[in-house]
């Protein structure tokens, strides 16, 4: 049994997606999450910055005392997460990317299989590799779609340009006749009724937040790590700016309140 | 007679849309420029995080012995120029807002301006505080277009979708009467074909990219700052990441080769 919380980052507001179902799946673990809304996006820079980026985070949770660390942005998973595990091996490091592609396989009959993404993971090639090193087999097509991010922000999750823009990016997939489609960023969840009635029925959608809350309990569970299931857990949030605007669009997120949203400096960690 | 560069800094790679106009106007001044491309964009980040970012950028082009600095970014004059002319005496800075302001005003028979910008630019006010202070009686209608920006840097200036998306973000502004619209952000001039379709020929659209240069040639002349005849002027590019997608997008803005985009770490300034 072990009392210390668990830790979340992200570029920013899109990993309470992940947040939500680790809520539900491990009600009684703490959890620290933090949002680096003062350098959002992640999706556009360099895989360099991006680890740059992603070690500070870490050091910031480990100042909390997580017990693990999840990252929660398929941006930092594709980019940094073998630097990550190099610099810290005494603290468990969970990407999206591994769960995401496991549950893929699982669904898709034909093997054929498409990623969306913002253009740093999808040109990272780290879901592709990691289907690859699977099941060699297996066809995958991977698709950035660098608008999506901003139309969620926006709240465009329904509006006939979103759409259109939609219709737009996965025109190419659909064109390879993929039975599976991998949601590759933590913000695409929230355009999930769009892209399905884009891709159509045939085609299983794969959200990365379900499956990443299973493989957190796994891991909690192999490691002894688990906390005593005595009380509900408490959450906390920290961000690097803005924490009014994370505390009222998280709610959405999550749909519940959020007591307290924390700024910290986060380039000093 | 100053031999020393002029400084330039921007969110990004919007600002080489005003770096183009002072290569032009006056071509034998030395030019240094910084794009933050790893914190960008600075359009939905707090007034208090775009004042620390643009100190860190004012503190590097300092040592790069600078005589003036130049915002080319529409938020961080909106949102930081009197904390940096407070903080940093001894260099004349030269905001987007004011020039563009005074030809809005020349330009204007009805009294009546748009101002399309970030949301940061929006919500500061600083435009249509800075037209009220000149003349009272002016109407001035602001309109976010968060879109704008990751459309422009899409590159999708003529497609279907953003003429919709410009469509609906202007339609407020067209139910206004306006006789002029002010581009105030340093991405937008590459939408301006749609713009002005969208607005309509009445309609006179401000680009502050050709005033600033008038404005720093003006202050240059004022304080006896200007370079010598003697020779071409070179210019030097930085930026916090990604420098060859930097050089890359950047020669596609200036219509020109870039010889050289060094990478520096902006958040040690």
């Amino acid at each position: 049994m072990d009392k210390r919380p668990i830790g979340i980052f992200d570029s920013g507001i899109g990993g309470l997606t992940v947040a939500k179902e680790i809520f539900k799946h491990l009600p009684y673990e703490d959890v620290v999450y933090f949002g680096d809304t003062a350098r959002v996006p992640y999706g556009s820079k360099s895989p360099e910055t991006v680890r740059k980026f992603s070690a500070n985070n870490v050091n910031f949770l480990i100042t909390q005392k997580v017990k693990v660390v999840i990252i929660a942005c398929n941006t930092a998973s594709a980019t940094s997460i073998a630097f990550l595990r190099k610099n810290y091996p005494n603290t468990p490091i969970i990407g999206v990317i591994k769960p995401a592609v496991e549950l893929a396989m699982i669904c898709s009959a034909k093997k054929k299989i498409g990623v969306i993404a913002t253009e740093s993971t999808i040109l990272s090639l780290a879901y592709q590799k990691e289907i690859k090193n699977l099941v060699p087999s297996v066809s995958v097509y991977g698709q950035p779609c660098p608008l999506f991010v901003p139309l969620v922000e926006e709240g465009w999750l329904d509006k006939e340009e979103t759409y259109m823009i939609a219709q737009k990016y996965l025109k190419p997939l659909k064109s390879k006749d993929i039975d599976t489609l991998i949601l590759g960023c933590t913000h695409y969840p929230l355009l999930k009724t769009i892209i399905k009635k884009v891709m159509g029925k045939n085609v299983a959608i794969i959200d990365s937040a379900g499956v990443i809350a299973q493989e957190c309990e796994k891991v909690l569970k192999e490691k002894a790590l688990s906390n005593s299931k005595t009380r509900v857990g408490w959450h906390k949030f920290f961000v690097s700016d803005n924490p009014e605007r994370f505390k009222k669009v998280g709610e959405k997120f999550l749909n519940t309140k959020i007591e307290k949203v924390e700024k910290i400096e986060i380039e000093k960690f």
